[in-house]
């Protein structure tokens, strides 16, 4: 029998996520597997509450990965804080925010959209004028648009909110650990991220975290969560307090990759690592606009890590990304729904993100289209 | 700052699961994360799926697994499978059968619980007297129930069932791997599977496979899967055909170690690896008894993966399994619910179903006991 994992090869990882490991969190994934329950398990999962904690920027004690994917952290946010009737605001420019609409309105929720062109960022007037409009339980918004390379001006929509009895939702699946995100700045009430791009583990894990306002509206629902598997009024009582009870058995080795990634990411600081992605990402445009390529978004609305540029007119797209794989061994993303065919989304995450990346690809791509 | 993880040291796991890992399982963990859409990888699930059929002894088309823990599998079959004010009867003798209940129940289902002493298998006379009484959408069991060490009469329930229209739904999370798991046979509709027990793979995974009596019920359902990231009908899609649809981002790294753990096992040949977990647990219990402990379960429902044996008078039982931990780095498990401090649960599973680790233990155990 052929074993088909020999034949995997190291990848330069350019695309939507996931992006290039660590080195080290490709190690911790490999340590011996402990019990959920071993006392030397609850400190590492203690540290990672606290390295969550710094890296989303707040002093929220619900502050934990969720085990699933990204999507399953979305799934957590509206499981647990909406319930069947509420009035729910997402306001939408790409696929994720498509995605909320769909989440939400499975559980119930009744779902305004307000929509915004795939590529152009939200617009707060709009939203200012839809909230005068109406009451909402919730607002959600996506930080890192992946599907556009948008970055929504989530503070200036915070801002909005902080005078209003709606939850705000903040999807950071992809700036997490890329861009500043600012939970207690921004009064969030739940955030969710990933760990398959910025902060360079593989996929698997979904770090959220809660406001104690969200807590409550957890606590004081109606109904149970209609989900045992991403009950939070659960789930809490694994990840807190003196007594841990048993939910469901925890990812093990997934939660060591995960505490590796943010000890990187921590060790190496904040700051600087957002310094990597930006001087990366400048260094990533200006030699694709030197090379005659346009990008998709504006300047100011552009993510460092998530670089959409638009497909020269006769180019096989598809063919170009076939030959970055097979010849170059290098990774880069489609474009989904109205853009597909149009742009390539090109992903400068966590550990890709670093020159020499950046050169090898664009002089794999010059050669390919020369 | 200092790394927690550099003091995980390695742990024979011989409680309820996690299992001890296997060696090469560590080493696919740990291999080059490639992305979600590379050919490569899609090679990766087609041996995923090919190896799954084959443990779970099944044809069925939809034999994938899940992007979360074994919770997260059982989780995907209720909520794919039940809609609102559909009547279920769950058979329940023990934790996982208390958690079917409180996971339908969530979903709007009409859950009738046919309850039997827990240590006791269930009763097939007085489960088929019940569907004599009514009809049933959907009868789940427990084949391994974790929390007893009880093997339950599947394949008796399933020919109860196989004039009957009800859904089969079987729990296999601490079963497969270790004793047969006969899908087809029983003509199973629904099973899923954990990978942290007799596969020896860390936790994070859910094996699951779906008749097309099943895949028909969730295709024709009412309403949409009330839950995105679980949503079968479109899970397939990234799973299934020529053309795979992004759904959410699976999780490479783990679908490498369960790659590898089910190569391991179906190289050693699925009939000694159930070999080798009946001479490691009839060793075990041989030990146990000329040592003067009690099993709780009666010798024809043992499972030999899950041991439940009784704590003698007078003893701790607390300070013995710290004791087992902190100096002899083993792990066994505790009682739960009614069980709680009346029995340990010792693992035998996978990878720890070795004569030397019976050995090891047994030796532990008389020397704290003595």
């Amino acid at each position: 029998m052929d074993n088909q994992l020999e034949s995997v090869r190291e990848t330069l990882l350019m695309g939507p996520g996931p992006s290039s490991v660590f080195t080290e969190v490709y190690q911790a994934l490999a340590r011996p597997t402990i019990g959920h329950l071993d006392p030397k398990f609850i400190e590492i999962m203690d540290g990672i509450k606290t390295f969550l904690q710094q890296i989303l920027r707040t002093r929220n004690r619900l502050t934990i990965p969720i085990s699933g994917t990204g999507s399953a952290g979305m799934e957590t946010s509206f499981v647990n804080l909406v319930e069947t009737g509420d009035d729910v605001l997402i306001l939408i420019n790409g696929v994720f925010g498509k995605r909320m609409q769909d989440v939400a309105s499975r559980l119930g929720a009744r779902v305004d959209a307000l929509e915004f062109e795939w590529g152009k960022p939200v617009d707060p007037d709009q939203v200012k004028k839809q909230l005068a409009k109406k009451r909402y339980k919730l607002v959600a918004i996506v930080h890192a648009e992946t599907s556009t390379g948008v970055r929504n001006p989530v503070g200036e929509v915070a801002d909005l909110l902080k005078d209003n009895d709606a939850l705000f939702l903040v999807d950071t699946v992809t700036s997490l650990g890329g861009i500043p995100v600012e939970a207690d700045l921004w009064q969030a009430d739940a955030i969710y991220s990933g760990t398959q791009k910025c902060l360079s583990c593989p996929p698997g894990l979904a770090p959220l975290t809660f406001s104690e306002k969200a807590v409550q509206k957890t606590l004081q629902r109606k109904t149970k969560v209609p989900n045992w598997y991403l009950d939070l009024t659960m789930i809490v009582n694994y990840w807190e307090g003196s007594k841990r009870a048993y939910h469901h058995t925890a990812p093990i080795n997934m939660l060591y990759g995960l505490y590796q990634s943010l000890f990187n990411i921590l060790t190496e600081g904040l700051e600087n690592v957002f310094a990597r992605h930006r001087e990366c990402h400048l260094a990533l445009v200006a030699s694709l606009e030197s090379s005659g390529l346009e990008m998709l978004v504006e300047p100011e609305f552009r993510l460092p890590m998530l670089n959409s540029v638009k497909i020269p007119a006769g180019v096989d797209e598809a063919k170009v990304r076939q030959k970055l794989l097979d010849d170059y061994r290098i990774e880069i993303g489609s474009g989904l729904g109205p853009l597909a065919g149009k742009i390539w989304r090109i992903g400068v995450m966590g550990h890709t993100a670093r020159l020499e990346n950046i050169k090898r690809f664009t002089d794999a791509l010059n050669q390919i289209l020369s």
